[in-house]
């Protein structure tokens, strides 16, 4: 029951051990070392251009906008007036591109620790590096931690667009980093990170929804589909410092037209009232 | 990029091009050519044990819960009173191990081409196997369109748990067998089928879909997470002949206690809802 992956990326990591996605490539696009992680940019024969950070995949053409959608639009959706947005991580820019879409968003800083993620992805990912060119965002080259420490109060939404728990994102897990974006948000503000996968990870992921509940008075987890994640889907952990938030039911609801006029393809008011839906088991232990 | 796969098993399918899922194999329990299909079984390394037909998982220890349980209690939840159910396929039990948890169902009659799945299964995978042992269950090795031609007007639930759209299967897919599963119903009675994933073949799942409802005056596509199946995800075709029947609303209600008591760990009252919930593009299709 040998294999020969010629010429297929394959994912194999410890944190889902005995499982492996591939996906056939087409053409190496490009791969360094920078000072944080290993680079690699391929065109895929099926999924088209792909992003891998350390090995793992980040994103693909065919399927990242069911993560930027849902990952930016669940806590921008939840706020009734999300003005100013923080984006930490993000550095492909397919956070920054969604975010800038709501119409109440007024302000969004970004801040994101590799440079050459972002060259990269301007060179080579141009659907989600168009991101960066919106007149409503400033992006800062450095550490999300420093950048929070300078800006208190300041943001109603704050949405981690992180990596694994692996390497340099091991930090943005923490409870510590769950108390300095409350720190950093306005009076009811919202926050949002990459929360993992119960299939795989359900320890980590409940670690993590314990952290933000230790911070927020309100704390969820949702989920979304997409394919080229470990165990195809990949969820996320949201905290409100307004107690009256209901994360389930949506503030602001867009008409079908305002979603089509936005591009939307994954979110809708009854997505993000379904994502928070678990399963009996992952209900029973993330309750 | 290329990847050495040493003792992995890898699903490579024309059904989904450029992609592929594998699971680490510890060890090769079976193999064999039965008349119908390939069959193999092994353990794996962190999936517990898996059956593959013709090179694709059908289902694995660790997640095929999710599956049976909801091509099972989709369907039985949305029948008020599901008494007499016939389950096409399913040779490995675990279809009939959750039917048959439902305290209304009396009787369950299932029909499954390959002897060889069902004989191996009562071997090598006892988990889904003590389906069988059943008293509820009278099983008959055979074709399932012979079968519904000779039970005309029997069954209130038709549950048709199939391989994927090549080889053996095709012919489960098409118009010709709605329509035969529409003869062999009581009235009020409703057809589930394995319905594939919207990431890879919509539009296979919208000539599914098509299909059921032109025969079925209510008819409905939802999906759960099972992490083995391609996109780590699959889809239940649904369809009722009582045209008051909402698919979206449980009938028939379990309490936490039953759900408990039955064993459930994916499927809810709540689960259910959300399945219908599509991304914006899928729904868009496939309305």
């Amino acid at each position: 029951m040998d294999f020969s992956m010629k010429n297929w990326f394959s994912e194999v990591n410890e944190l889902w051990p005995g499982q492996s996605m591939s996906l056939k490539v087409k053409k190496l696009l490009w791969e360094e070392k920078s000072p944080f992680q290993h680079i690699q940019i391929f065109e895929s024969e099926t999924y088209g251009r792909v992003l891998a950070l350390d090995g793992i995949i980040q994103c693909t053409e065919r399927d990242e906008f069911a993560y930027q959608e849902m990952i930016s639009f669940l806590p921008l959706c939840c706020h009734p007036e999300p003005k100013k947005v923080l984006i930490v991580g993000g550095g492909d820019g397919g956070v920054a591109r969604e975010v800038v879409k709501h119409p109440l968003v007024q302000e969004v800083c970004q801040v994101e620790i590799d440079e050459r993620v972002v060259e990269l992805s301007k060179e080579y990912l141009p659907f989600m590096a168009c991101g960066f060119t919106s007149p409503k965002l400033t992006l800062t080259i450095g550490d999300g931690f420093d950048f929070m420490k300078n800006h208190v109060g300041e943001f109603d939404v704050i949405i981690t667009d992180s990596s694994d728990p692996v390497g340099p994102a091991v930090c943005l897990f923490q409870e510590s980093y769950f108390s300095l974006m409350k720190c950093a948000l306005r009076p009811g503000g919202i926050v949002c990170s990459q929360g993992g996968t119960y299939w795989t990870e359900m320890n980590q992921v409940k670690d993590t929804l314990t952290h933000c509940r230790s911070q927020f008075p309100v704390a969820g987890y949702a989920y979304s589909s997409v394919p080229t994640y470990p165990c195809g889907q990949i969820g996320y952990v949201i905290g409100s410092l307004n107690e009256n938030t209901n994360l389930k039911e949506p503030t602001v609801i867009f008409s079908e037209e305002e979603l089509e006029k936005m591009g939307m393809r994954y979110y809708s008011a009854d997505i993000h009232r379904a994502a928070f839906t678990l399963p009996r088991y992952a209900a029973n232990v993330l309750k």
